[in-house]
């Protein structure tokens, strides 16, 4: 509990795991940002010192790295951590990234969708970890176990796949969302009404496997219906080529098991 | 309360429809369907008779129709309601379909997904109403509102609209958690790990506009991460294809928000 924990990045990710750590009890003795007004809320929020500028960020035991995966490279090559563990968050980036800039380095990846003005019960997230030691893949899971009911070992193919798979359910499904949505309001019918379908939808696949939740006209092979719905969606060009595309690919899966 | 109610069809809309008349002190009088099973099952849940076979509907003051709208007018044909209310449940047909069959005719239609085995709370389903003529809508309205707290009344041609939006938001994001457990399968990750994210994501929309909820490589234009993930699932040209479409999709949708 002595050890002093750095973020990086001090966006919505960061935002969340550091304020789980911090109410753990740990030590948060920085952060840093290139935007002052992010640094400047998150430390707030830590009771800590914040910076902006690189050159700034003081020694700590452990790094944590909640950067876009885009500018990761190009910030660590600009830090010295003298060695210490450093930690990225990434679903997407492999382990071996982090070798470059340390001689200890790790991933903590919290496999949620985190957005501003969310309150998320972090104890239900669950937490995939890997390392280049066994030793520092046992701090790190011990840490995690402190903040997460679910803490796994993955290395970072499969790392990469779970969140390939996150994109499918979260990112992709609430787009979904947005479609439906949209359709809705052009017809003047309020969003709503759809909400109690889209929460029971998500509920169902707690208890049943997702492939036998299944409902709707393409899983029936409910030409005339799917037919008619595309015609009514004729004159939007992106949803009639989702509808189909879409159906198609329920279609494809389900002729398999009748 | 005195009126009469015949169930035409006995499958998971009519089970849970009818269950929740009853439950409310509706006289459920006759079931009938074509499986001998199902109608048996669902007349014992509602203490009454069943038939399957059509010569035997009895007098009833309004007949459910339940069915696949596939066979909707086969079975319709074969009927004789002594122009009593008929009302089917249907989101996709129109209104005019029954106005072959009686003088007075309905649709009671909610907006829900059932499956057989899961308790759902009716009272939260918003159950959308049409009918022929003021007095029938009235009587509809009277028997929705005992049974769910948002009744609506809402013409054909807005209904299919609303199905259609129904098919984005649940039928369609079901398939997409179906793709997202067999990645995972392939690769000894429980699906497990994917729930708390799945049911986070449904409960964010119920308060944040889903088009602001949207995150994700697709709409921070991380083209690094999208090939990789495409690159990943070239061995599924289904998977692939799909990635790929809604990515573009939600590429589209933010680029004119940017």
């Amino acid at each position: 509990m002595n050890l002093k924990f750095c973020f990086i990045g001090a966006g919505n990710l960061a935002t969340y795991l550091s304020s789980a750590l911090y109410k753990k009890g740990y030590n948060i003795s920085q952060v840093y940002s290139r935007t002052e007004a992010s640094a400047k809320t998150l430390a707030i929020k830590l009771n800590t010192e914040y910076t902006i500028s690189l050159k700034e960020i003081k020694n700590a035991d452990i790094y944590f790295i909640a950067l876009k995966d885009s500018v990761m490279d190009e910030v660590l090559s600009q830090i010295d951590f003298h060695n210490k563990l450093i930690v990225h968050c990434s679903g997407s980036l492999p382990l071996s990234l982090l070798k470059n800039y340390s001689k200890n380095y790790g991933v903590l990846y919290p496999l949620q969708t985190f957005s501003k003005g969310r309150e998320v019960d972090f104890t239900s997230i669950p937490v995939f970890i890997e390392s280049d030691s066994k030793k520092n893949e046992d701090l790190l899971k011990e840490i995690a176990n402190e903040i997460s009911s679910t803490v796994l070992v993955l290395n970072s193919e499969k790392r990469k796949l779970l969140h390939i798979s996150a994109v499918f359910a979260c990112n992709f499904v609430n787009h979904l969302y947005t479609i439906s949505s949209e359709i809705l309001k052009s017809n003047d019918i309020p969003f709503e009404v759809l909400k109690p379908l889209i929460l029971e939808s998500a509920l169902k696949v707690q208890e049943i496997e997702p492939l036998e939740a299944q409902t709707g006209p393409a899983v029936r092979f409910d030409e005339n219906i799917i037919s008619s719905h595309l015609n009514e969606l004729k004159g939007n060009k992106g949803y009639e080529e989702l509808y189909n595309s879409i159906s198609k690919s329920i279609f494809e899966h389900h002729k398999k098991l009748r």
